[in-house]
């Protein structure tokens, strides 16, 4: 992991310079283990236990400020040129080094809208506040939403790399799945063979384990965030799976289906395959629309329109998220312009950052959802994953 | 977890009346897998996506507000009595709960002293200013952290039940590790094995996995939160391991010691044995100390000043933490009052804390370090560790 926070910290100092934000306190936080910061794994590099602030300047220079006992783990990341430590206060060394550097303004990671970039608890920022009492930067602290946030969305050539074998790995685990789509077979045992298999490959879940994957068979599984059921397949169901994995650091997310032929059928139904065509349609839509400059909100709005032109239920969720070290990764967010979302939707796509793409109708027979990843090129973008194109029809 | 989760949200309603506060917005968070609250494992019981918060009255009623694809998630969980999904915007839904509610004040959990009831973002929190705007709420929002830190340090006789577990299978494990510290052995080695050990039961470290456990091998070792490294073992040395495990969502943290003789000695040198009595008189006059009623810091001095007068080096950390689902525990600290500890040291102990009692002295020959476990009972503390009293000594 080192060698990327090596590189974030650098791609860091070059986007302080562009976005003229002089210095920014990337994390200033305790107990980060049982509390980890969004912003640890991507500049940090390793866990504190007493208040601590990791500097960047857009000079380049890198100053930690941590507890003496956590100064040799911090050392032994070897990201952070000066390594400061404290016995009784954070306060007085903080205070030190802005005094130093002496910045027109002060980034600190917080952001209404964007989670990734929202890493300082509101304690510590009553804190940081405290510790620059009477100076005139308690008065000059800004949010870093727009620096963490291009940091987290402009994907270096290693992370893109590190994603690509995400979803390469899922892709093969995919494969594995559908030999088990046979008669006998549960949402519930399927979910416990997909985490057999991550063990095996030394791999962790994208999200919360209790719902990646989601497994629903047919009409009666749950929508959305939701842990497998007793349910066994039986023919005349659609199987839907919402799978990501973390590989190395980087996640994947994708969503496969299939449909389980009925004895007499020899394809599915009609509103079925309607359905399927609804969500591809609309995800290509998007796809086609995705390009540097563009802001998230139109990338949604060209695939919301071919569902809700076809009368299809309006989707209650955004058509995609970038992909990343988290798996709903910062910065544009290519969802609609609600409140839900606050001002993502409005933050337009660049080149390099990385995408999920995805939609999902309920049918009589189940869910159908599809998602993609795909990469913003210089002038569209690229799928990372292999598009799934058809529904794949399966017999118990 | 879950029947956990429901005996200490019922423990929170006691706790809301015996404060008088009559709402607790417990969390309000989102992407809380890539970022879980301090407050998620004790009262809510799953991550979310969307923002979502989770309310407990004192009245007894419990909701939670969150998105719709995080519905079926949390009513899985099946502890708030309410569970109300919303598709735009989190925030008409919490105002109409507490239009509803009416309390006069509304607690919110962050504190700047301590991080285990400091959960809410700093954007988190200007999310919802915004969303009471315009109401008398706006100005009612209190830190809960007095609720909180009781809620985290007054332990169910369940939780003492699997702290006690952990150290059980903690202790069983440093039998095992005795038999390993032979020639050839490194600090690495030793750390890759417990390791082993962990998965081999199927426990996790109970903070970061770089530096738990913490290996020491002699004096160049070293002191602090630091990842093992390539040093072998040998005569001469001492062996100091701070090692904890999490079981069943509870941790153990104990420090546990061995002298390796050198050929010639039939004992530890006089200034190791004399640095292992001064930590041992000065941990066991912490203990004597401990019962409820006392503040965390006099219990510290108590401890401290064994050490002190005996002109050995302060410690520059705190004799003490409470131990629970996360090990550096809420509510009372055992340390001085220093600003670094906030006001944590000045909280009464109450019978039901668990706490680590931990002092460490360098010596010529490496680090003295001992660390036990202790529950507050009516007037006193009982062990529930196996004090460490003598330096074991073993030949290579």
């Amino acid at each position: 992991m080192d060698e990327i926070i090596v590189a974030k910290v650098q791609q860091a100092v070059g986007l302080l310079q562009e976005f003229n934000l002089p210095v920014w306190i990337a994390q200033f936080a305790r107990e980060t283990h049982d509390h980890p910061e969004p912003v640890q794994h991507l500049v940090v590099g390793t866990s504190v236990t007493w208040p601590a602030a990791f500097v960047i300047a857009a000079d380049g220079t890198t100053t930690a400020i941590v507890g003496t006992g956590d100064v040799a783990n911090v050392r032994d990341v070897g990201v952070y040129s000066e390594v400061v430590g404290y016995v009784q206060d954070v306060g007085p060394p903080l205070r030190a080094l802005i005094e130093k550097l002496n910045p027109s303004s002060i980034g600190v990671s917080f952001s209404r809208s964007d989670d990734s970039a929202d890493c300082i608890s509101y304690g510590m920022y009553l804190l940081l506040e405290e510790c620059l009492r009477g100076t005139r930067w308690v008065t000059a602290l800004d949010p870093a939403e727009k620096v963490l946030g291009a940091l987290r969305a402009r994907k270096l050539p290693v992370e893109v790399e590190r994603i690509r074998q995400a979803i390469r790995l899922t892709e093969e685990m995919f494969v594995a799945i559908e030999e088990l789509l046979r008669a006998g077979i549960t949402e519930r045992k399927l979910y416990v063979a997909i985490h057999d298999m991550m063990r095996e490959a030394g791999v962790t879940p994208a999200w919360d384990e209790r719902y990646d994957p989601v497994v629903n068979f047919g009409p009666e599984s749950k929508f959305g965030h939701a842990g497998p059921e007793e349910r066994e397949l039986e023919p005349g169901m659609l199987v839907h799976i919402d799978f990501g994995l973390k590989f190395d650091g980087y996640c994947s997310d994708l969503q496969r289906m299939w449909y389980v032929l009925r004895p007499d059928e020899g394809e599915p139904p009609q509103a079925v395959r309607d359905a399927f065509q609804a969500v591809l349609t609309s995800m290509r839509a998007g796809v086609a629309a995705l390009r540097p400059g563009v802001a998230g909100w139109e990338v949604d709005h060209a695939a919301r329109r071919v569902l809700i032109s076809a009368d299809y239920e309006e989707p209650a969720f955004a058509l995609g998220h970038q992909l990343g070290q988290i798996c709903h990764d910062g910065g544009a967010l290519l969802g609609p312009r609600w409140p839900r979302y606050g001002m993502r939707p409005l933050i337009a796509v660049e080149q390099g950052n990385v995408f999920t793409v995805e939609y999902a109708l309920q049918t009589p027979a189940g869910i159908i959802g599809l998602e993609e990843d795909v990469l913003v090129t210089s002038n569209g973008a690229e799928y990372l994953s292999n598009l799934q194109a058809d529904l794949r029809c399966l017999r118990l």
